[in-house]
């Protein structure tokens, strides 16, 4: 009897880590999407509450890497269990990433409505945000659900953030040409849209590490995480 | 004398985690430090060089982390052992992302290179790749040496990267403002300063890291990793 009492209180801890990832998680999605509807609509009131918010990130992250280390050193699990257990350490700290990602986008977004802008580029920059955001949700699904099937062809779509990340990238260098006008407001459009792109890189990781829970095994190296804005030479035309 | 040899087996894994932290965190100071020269001094062939090195430092990540997993498993480390692998695998990823940071800058400086470019510019750039590589530098010492006195000041020191990124930031923008066919070449040299500055960043984490292995406290949290090149509003003056 004592055994099955401790076994629970161990799967307990288990579960704790997973349920706090999960909340990390939401609230993560709902800074991403709350800044960039901030930009859409406006709303200096909404990118001030999302900077406000990343101090829960980051305190779940703490809590999170305290109770694992003292989970492992009570328990000493045995390699499944590790593996979720680091699984967990690794997923809060690109959660917590994603957080502050939102928090700069959200700080960008006071300085951009200060100057005007078009509003063309804020709708891009919303596709480009649903697209990390529906990539983060799959992901954190396969997460909750230990469902690896999903997890290549999630990992594989960051392509897809990618390249309409770096067309938005030519889209905004030609607003600047165009304008010297424009030249700040798309500067932080643009390192709005990089931040997106890199939440993608977030959710990559993050489908890499749930593989790597459920399978044990890491996933292949072939995965580059670049976008190709690198290569846009534009020089003046 | 079996119990002997066995503790020192386990040492030398623990030593074999600190040296590949040695060596990834060598190869991270060279990649970011060539990227620049690359830049400097107009060098296609070693920014191509910084690109290729970069699985390098994947692959040590890797190692770093499946090994951690298998001595935390074997040995059952106590709570002052496992900060300690703990911290080996969130520094060897925060080296690995200085590595794509520094492969980053090499990518862009190739399409640099294709267009002109004020000198002055890719100077300013060297010095805050200088700050940010003494800050890796400083902090990788104080974990080679479990020296925690230090800690403290390198993660204050973050403050002049920021300061002088945001800085670069402004200069960049009213380059573009000057000139439109500065627009393309300045916006890469954009992001390669946020990406020195994000080096920087993962410093600030290696420092916390280091000080959480040793003490097994965590920093308070008071030390925003932010630049405020955020709050740059120029439109167009």
């Amino acid at each position: 009897m004592p055994t099955v009492h401790i076994m629970n209180a161990y799967d307990q801890e288990l579960k704790f880590l997973a349920s706090r990832i999960a909340s990390m998680g939401g609230l993560a999605e709902r800074m991403v999407d709350e800044s960039v509807k901030a930009l859409v609509h406006h709303d200096p009131a909404l990118a001030r509450k999302v900077i406000a918010d990343d101090v829960l990130l980051d305190e779940g992250q703490r809590e999170i890497d305290d109770k694992a280390i003292v989970i492992i050193a009570r328990r000493q699990p045995m390699a499944d269990d590790l593996r979720e257990i680091i699984g967990a350490i690794r997923i809060s700290s690109d959660l917590e990433r994603v957080g502050d990602l939102g928090k700069n986008i959200a700080k960008r977004v006071l300085s951009i409505l200060e100057t005007p802008q078009p509003v063309r580029l804020s709708r891009g920059l919303e596709a480009l945000a649903q697209l990390a955001l529906v990539q983060l949700k799959e992901v954190l699904d396969c997460y909750a659900t230990s469902s690896v099937e999903r997890i290549g062809t999630v990992r594989d779509r960051d392509d897809d953030i990618d390249a309409m990340y770096t067309s938005l990238f030519r889209e905004l260098l030609t607003y600047m040409m165009e304008d010297p006008r424009n030249i700040a407001a798309c500067t932080h459009l643009l390192f709005c849209a990089k931040n997106i792109e890199r939440i993608g890189d977030h959710a990559t990781n993050i489908a890499e590490t749930v593989h790597y829970i459920i399978t044990g095994v890491q996933m292949p190296l072939d995965r580059p995480k670049e976008d190709k804005s690198h290569r846009v030479v534009l020089s003046g035309e």
